[in-house]
């Protein structure tokens, strides 16, 4: 670990040590953030996180926050970073939610067509900044069905595409509404916004994820979705052209092997597990463990703090 | 199909024509039959039941009503056969709620331990009849979470069994409790009624099945379950326990290749598809399908229809 300040052999070592921090800032333009369990957990913001950012923008690094998260839009995020003292620009925010509208207009999704979200706010609002006419989500959340002899669940026909992602408000109006959709209206599209197991919701345990959605559909409709979040390419191409800059100089730094860091190997990114998430040391150094980023530390204020050695 | 009087010849005839039918009665002892689809559609009772069951009781065989559907008990399913007209014993009837039940107690599930059910009234009920106590179900249904800082949601820690089935009031609450149980309470089990993706709850259309429930909590845990209900060996073992008549003499009658049928053919028993259920003739057809029933046929009174003439 970083903090017992022991470097082991150059080519084995993983732990980010001094040099190597200064190596990574050295070779590094843009850095991927993720957001749960690297810039905060929960409502709490991660010991050293403002500092750290501050010296990388000094330092004339580019930014970007890149969450499978899609509860919240990108305004929603510029106000959640506000609220824990960080001044960030919603360019620099690249969410799930954000992710699912481009993918639609990057493949020309019929203005008349309309989109079923299971999902909260984050879709709903990114959807409708895109131009994008959207169902469901919150507004489906107190929905219940009187099952009646003769009842019939109607469904809008002209949906073209279901979006999926966390949804605390899950039911099974949703679920039927989302099913219907997808097995019903001819090419209609099931896309997933990530398919996280569990995440922090609060700061003292993990929560289901879009995962637990994402199956729920794919249990009722035995199809697989296209995921547009980490780790698939289609958020990393997103990013790429926004930058223009090779992903060799882009460092993806998160807490999750199974997003953030495949996310960000997969590309050719270098790539910095951060401990202060969901996941632990000794699930990294599990034999069965098969994704190695490049390195890990404990935070994110460690890749600064070899500045001042 | 039957109804066109069309056999062909036998060496490929899977329709259940005058002969093969006449064969099946006398080559069957026990008729092992599915309900939605099968029995009845929704509330409707499917026509030529009551008769064809009649006529097989006269006929000195064994029935058994084998279901999925979880969310009823045993002693439920006798009122609504009732409520259809029909008088059926519930010890004639083997449903997943009731396979969950016999599943933990066959493998010696501790007292002291609890369940906690994601499903309806039919999983509490067949497990407080077999003696155990049941947390969740109906129970939690209308629960919600109030995301504050420093909220934990407890779970208790003597859980030692998730069981999973069709469940119209799945919500976000009980989807944590269960996976916290099978991600935190050593030793969990995580128990599947079933996985059927879709079935049909009311007679006009189909709904999400169980598939939905099982998909959310693996989706969160990614854990697999254990299977009681079709296609899974245990019920079939606990069947031919029961009855002490090998599988060759039993015959499986239902409207799902993935689960009836499998089911059958996976024990050794004859198997019968009818298409008054969610299978059509196509689907049954398709090159990609690899479940091929012994017979199909348009109703269960095709069974005994053969015997008018």
């Amino acid at each position: 670990m970083a903090s017992n300040g022991v470097c082991e052999a150059a080519a084995s070592c993983r732990i980010l040590c001094p040099k190597s921090a200064r190596d990574l800032l050295d070779s590094v333009d843009v850095f991927l953030f993720d957001c749960d369990g690297v810039i905060w957990k929960g409502d709490q913001l991660i010991d050293g996180v403002p500092a750290a950012l501050q010296v990388l923008r000094s330092m004339g690094k580019n930014l970007a926050f890149v969450t499978n998260n899609s509860t919240k839009s990108r305004k929603q995020y510029v106000d959640k970073f506000l609220g824990l003292g960080l001044s960030i620009s919603e360019e620099e925010i690249f969410s799930s939610s954000f992710a699912a509208a481009m993918f639609l207009k990057m493949n020309n999704f019929p203005r008349d067509k309309k989109v079923y979200a299971v999902g909260e706010d984050g879709i709903l609002e990114e959807m409708a900044l895109a131009g994008f006419t959207c169902l469901g989500g919150t507004k489906d959340g107190g929905k219940q069905i009187e099952f009646k002899t003769n009842f019939k669940f109607e469904h809008d026909e002209n949906v073209g595409a279901v979006v999926v992602g966390l949804d605390k408000y899950i039911n099974y109006y949703k679920i039927q509404y989302a099913t219907l959709c997808i097995r019903e209206n001819p090419g209609c599209l099931f896309i997933a916004t990530n398919c996280d197991a569990v995440g922090n919701l609060t700061d003292l345990q993990e929560w289901p994820g879009a995962g637990s959605m994402v199956g729920a559909i794919c249990g009722s409709t035995q199809s697989e979705p296209i995921v547009v979040g980490k780790p698939s390419p289609f958020l990393m191409n997103f990013l790429r052209e926004r930058f223009r800059i090779p992903t060799s100089r882009m460092c993806m730094v998160g807490d999750r092997l199974d997003t953030d860091i495949l996310f960000g190997l997969n590309a050719g990114c270098k790539t910095l597990l951060v401990l202060s998430g969901v996941t632990t040391l000794p699930a990294l150094q599990d034999p069965a463990n098969n994704i190695h980023p490049d390195y890990y530390t404990n935070t994110v204020s460690d890749i600064i703090n070899s500045l001042a050695i």
